[in-house]
């Protein structure tokens, strides 16, 4: 039995290839039917004809990527990313996304100080929440792996996110994104995970390549590298989670290389071998 | 006033130019009287003729590089690195080494099973510890980035080397390094070191480049990066360390390829800048 009900795939795993229109077009015809967007390739196309093409398509929207970076000290550029996160809420609410996901940001230029960004970004998002509860749009708190901690994300770990989240005293407006890229080396990931529970909106999935070539854009489709990736969807089922396995894979030498079509077939194949 | 009296440098910092009596000289004609000394390199050369220019140029060792890797599940290639570790803990004690560092190996080839790594990695570290308290030498547990876990330690936290001493009820023959470059980003750092009191051996500095290119061989100079190194060192010294700040780089594309004398000329200048 293939069943692939809970399948979903992130836009980013077809990025250069397929535009929004044609993504939506080639999930589905590969029998693909929930899938995370790209903001970028939103924009590309509008909102209204991307709800036109994913109604037509009978297609759910997992998630919605990203918004945040708000780790800026400077008052004007913090302000601008915080209109857009909104800008990026009011787009999740408009196309249906099951949350938008939230990536923290790294240093500001020429930084050095970490819990100052940390900090900033804590406040940021406590500026947020209003809007995300009025547009009845959650955030999922990506914590990413401590290799961009410098230029992308100071929010690091799963203990982190619960952290602040606990800080923020937050309701169902906040969760949490785990991603077994980002979260498999951590000795602290089982409990990590448990602490997540209730917490959790969006699980991914891609591989870890033995020969990592790049610190952002070198992942692995599932089955070729060293993460144990069923044993972490067993943890995050067992903490609750019920909802899509969606893959995500960023890779600029291999798989944004090919045809999507094969991306997609291989990804589903993969995710019965290698997920399920 | 240049002070230097605790500053060390590490031969991986100058490690494709200089041999080790090279090293030992380039050092001692710079000013600085302790360093860190890689395996290869005093293999090369041999215990007797390291001894003699050691003692010419008064040089302190402060820390032998490497022993461990000790995660594989195959039994024979266990014991091959069990045996390497106990000559390089005789190798250590040879040279008068302040400690052993022990870098835990990473993924076994062909597993994916990281907590079978670990637990392989706390039994040999057990079954060595009896050779390094008959030997005086004591054992630096190093744990190293994550992004570098699956090939090289599956040690990645100070929190985890701190539960693997405790887990072990080990005296003083089993201690911690703290390298910036591997703990910098981690939330929990600050509470890491705290509970490295006591325990931490070796304390390096080196920094953290925005653009990375390199999961291993691309370390910056102290100054060049984004890491608070002069905070760092404070709260190591809060927690009672009083030892060398010891210059590690491993540097493919710059620092590797420069005149030695000219590296170890800018890292006392940015020691005074960056360090101390």
């Amino acid at each position: 039995m293939s069943d692939f009900s809970k399948l979903a795939i992130n836009q980013f795993t077809t990025l250069h290839r397929w535009s929004l229109t044609q993504a939506i077009e080639g999930y589905a015809r590969n029998g693909v039917h929930a899938m995370g967007i790209v903001r970028d390739k939103l924009q590309e196309v509008g909102v209204r004809e991307a709800r036109r093409c994913l109604d037509a398509h009978d297609m759910t929207v997992t998630c919605y990527c990203i918004g945040g970076l708000l780790t800026d000290s400077d008052p004007d550029r913090f302000r601008v990313n915080l209109n857009e996160t909104r800008r990026a809420i009011d787009e999740a609410a408009e196309i249906g996304a099951g949350c938008l996901v939230f990536v923290a940001g790294g240093l500001p230029e020429g930084s050095r100080d970490l819990p100052a960004a940390r900090a900033r970004c804590l406040e940021g998002l406590a500026e947020i929440l209003p809007h995300a509860r009025e547009a009845g749009v959650s955030l999922a708190l990506e914590p990413l792996h401590p290799m961009i901690c410098a230029f992308r994300s100071c929010l690091s770990t799963l203990a982190q996110a619960n952290d602040w989240i606990d800080a923020l005293g937050a309701g169902p407006e906040l969760g949490i994104v785990v991603d077994v890229y980002h979260v498999w080396w951590d000795p602290d990931m089982e409990r990590g995970i448990e602490r997540s529970a209730g917490r959790i909106l969006s699980f991914h999935v891609c591989d870890w390549l033995m020969d990592t070539t790049d610190l952002r854009l070198d992942r692995g489709m599932m089955g070729d590298g060293v993460i144990d990736i069923r044993r972490i969807r067993r943890l995050v089922e067992a903490a609750g989670y019920n909802g899509y396995r969606e893959v995500e894979i960023f890779s600029e030498r291999n798989w944004w290389r090919r045809d999507p079509d094969e991306v997609v077939a291989i990804a589903k194949a993969r995710y019965l071998s290698d997920v399920i």
